[in-house]
């Protein structure tokens, strides 16, 4: 008999889901985590202290009321970091608490410290205090989470050069900054500063960014951002990062040298299994650090899964809950259904992005026609409500049958209205559902039905013309 | 040859959205309202600046942040009417050149004054300049909206006694308040004023409020405006209304007084058809002032129709705006659906409140057996990031097949995210799909997967114990 019959390593998202889904079926679960990682980094370092960062940003630059009270406004004229700090370590702290009382609600035992395997079925617990115990599992998910990748070119100190988990613990709120790397984490963060009030220099390797996001929304994404006195250099990459007596020293490749209070260096993430001792379960990751799994979050060993980061691509808290969760009534043989294929983008850059379904790109490419129906916020009265005059929501749409193919969404409220379409394409509703829908005024969900009868019109005046 | 083939008496939500629809459909419409009421009583008096002096108030008093920064956190300490005022002239102005420009890209025509029958395809026009014109058209829709009903008991002054269209124009911050009527628009004002720091005292008829709400709903918030110092009297008949030098006293039938510097009348409303000559036309409005149509919003006479508040329940914006669609699509000969039978209701309280389909006690009284999933916002990151404790989502499930049967919101939000569950609702998707769904995370609308979890979790109980 063994101590659980479903341990997990790590409380994250994906961790806590797969506990308390095993939970839910009658199943004795241990979860393994240090005590100031409860929740992952998600809740520590990530997700959750970046978008609270965030939304005291907006609301303390004014950013959104700006259009209301004049591009000066602000709520204070000086922003500090003890300001923004002390909002995030307040919901760091509460939804610990949740994360904690979701757990021992469910009966599920906190087992404190980091766990490294003794063979597929046994996990070696390092408290911390020297001491280590044994646990053993029927099954056991791996939930290790990530941590940003440090190149060695790079002279990080946690203070001017910092990765993405560190920003959130700067000092000050720097005049200037330079982004290395213009993924979701860096242009989220980017655009945080910017609002701020400091001069950032985004540096990226490619020739362009969140090229997975519609073009016109990336490109009204950078037209913001500049607007912000944000720069952009595309086609660059960083030779070294050098720190100095007041500043740090970013040297590129193509010799242009840029001088800035913080470095942000976002470079993608690294899978926390080198202290898995994963071998001794017959197990390897890959040089990120990664696990393979099948379609059920299975390793190569049977009784062993992995859900979260650690297996890669999305790498987002939402698909890692699902993992989690599917995962674990995979493990007690509870009939799981597959992942719905549809999954949201969220990103929260200022002003925010979100979308599901294909791009315009992505359609055409595969020679799938697709009419276009577009609704801008400052025609909503709700869009003047709030100041956001910049809002759009995008519906693709194929003429055929009516169904949506993609909703893409910028601006206030997107990564939340984006579900409405979301529920349309899942439950197999058309266009004409968003045509006849009765929509709350003034909201900015109003939005669906401005665009579906756009592109409602559009498609009726094509038929008029070619039968 | 008629001078239009449509021709639309009023220029609010119903009459804007009749005549876009009609020029669609390549009609020559013209549409008749007075130079100061372009977009309505919505636009200018009633549904907009209400809501914009609710998103004023909620940023100025810092409401949805004090859970963050302190119960005495605001953004600014006084707060005057003009800080208020500014913010919904500017809206006001906005949405009204929006409304203009929507109408002229369509080429409709814009015809200034008051409108008076002559006969059923005749409008006398009356500029306000002592001339009066004359315009003929095939099709009549009259969208005249309604105001508010003025008791004779009641000493109006628009200063210290107004009703509900003229309390957006009060010169100061009242230090007290008597709402006398606790339907929707009286609670919005009432709720407002109270997060303000007026001290508000609700006067009501009838032994509740709000009876078409959830009763769960309904009580939370008159905890939480109790909470603001809010004292209700229920049940209470006000005698008269009289204006004193410094103040206003209400005087109940059950003899008890109330002092108070403003007092907001908000009794129901009237339709605008007295000045209309419906006589003329051959038809009539009732004691209030509303004239009744048919499914097709089609009056007596074939050629003239009626949408919008003047026509009665629900005289929301939402449902006035589809009348005027679906009004303009019959007398266009269009093939027109019926409307969509999911309405939600938005109700913006602080906090909001927004619910479509049935209610627990409606299924109770059919004898409907139902499930109930509920998720708390104070469990979600995002309602932690935003600082509402409070907010809750209520699935009402069928146990059978998992259909909704209703989804109710209460907090930050509400208006919008109700949306997701009626569109589950009105395409056919059942508690499976929000079960199976990935939100973005953090969103309030992971309150769908955390409630839709509850009531499959309780649904599968009960089949354990039951078969």
């Amino acid at each position: 008999m063994y101590d659980y019959d479903l341990l997990v390593l790590g409380s994250g998202p994906s961790g806590q889901k797969a506990a308390i889904a095993a939970s839910k079926l009658g199943r004795r679960v241990g979860i393994v985590d240090r005590r100031d990682m409860i929740g992952g980094v998600c809740i520590n370092t990530g997700t959750v202290p970046s978008k609270t960062l965030r939304e005291a940003v907006v609301y303390l630059t004014g950013f959104s009321q700006r259009d209301m009270y004049g591009s000066n406004y602000r709520v204070k004229d000086e922003i500090t970091v003890s300001d923004l700090a002390a909002r995030t370590q307040h919901v760091i702290t509460r939804q610990t608490d949740v994360i904690r009382n979701q757990l021992t609600r469910n009966k599920i035992t906190m087992i404190t410290g980091t766990g490294r395997f003794a063979d597929a079925h046994t996990v070696w617990i390092d408290s911390g205090s020297g001491r280590e115990s044994k646990v053993s599992a029927d099954k056991i998910i791996i939930a290790a989470g990530t941590r940003p990748a440090r190149p060695d070119s790079v002279d990080f100190d946690d203070r001017t050069i910092v990765d993405s988990d560190g920003v959130i613990n700067l000092q000050a709120v720097p005049r200037s900054m330079v982004v290395v790397g213009a993924g979701v984490i860096g242009m989220e963060y980017a655009s945080m500063f910017a609002a701020l009030g400091t001069k950032v220099t985004v540096v990226e390797r490619r020739d362009q960014m969140l090229d997975f996001v519609d073009d016109e929304i990336v490109e009204s994404l950078k037209y913001h951002l500049r607007d912000l006195s944000v720069t952009f250099r595309f086609g660059e990459e960083v030779a070294a990062v050098e720190r100095h007596q007041t500043a740090a020293l970013c040297i590129l490749k193509s010799g242009k040298k840029i001088v800035a209070d913080t470095v942000m260096y976002s470079a993608g993430r690294q899978g926390q299994t080198d202290d898995l001792a994963l071998e001794a379960a017959g197990l390897a990751a890959d040089r990120r650090g990664r696990i393979e799994v099948d379609a059920n979050y299975r390793t190569a060993v049977d009784n062993i899964y992995a859900v979260g980061d650690v297996i890669g691509f999305p790498a987002l808290a939402s698909t890692s809950m699902e993992q989690g969760r599917l995962a674990a009534h995979h493990a007690c043989g509870e009939p799981a259904r597959e992942m719905h294929q549809l999954q949201p983008i969220g990103i929260y850059t200022i002003p925010e992005i979100s979308f599901v379904g294909a791009t315009e790109d992505e359609l055409t490419e595969g020679s799938t026609p697709f009419e276009v129906g577009i609704a801008r916020y400052r025609e909503l009265a709700r869009g003047q409500i709030v100041g956001d005059s910049y809002g759009m929501l995008k519906l693709l749409v194929a003429p055929g049958d009516g169904k949506l193919l993609g909703v893409h969404v910028f601006g206030t409220g997107a990564t939340e209205i984006v579900h409405i379409g979301q529920a349309v394409m899942g439950c197999g509703g058309t266009v004409d559902y968003l045509v006849d829908a009765v929509f709350n005024y003034p909201t900015l969900s109003e939005a669906y039905k401005v665009a579906a009868l756009d592109a409602a019109n559009k498609m009726r005046n094509i038929t008029r013309i070619d039968g």
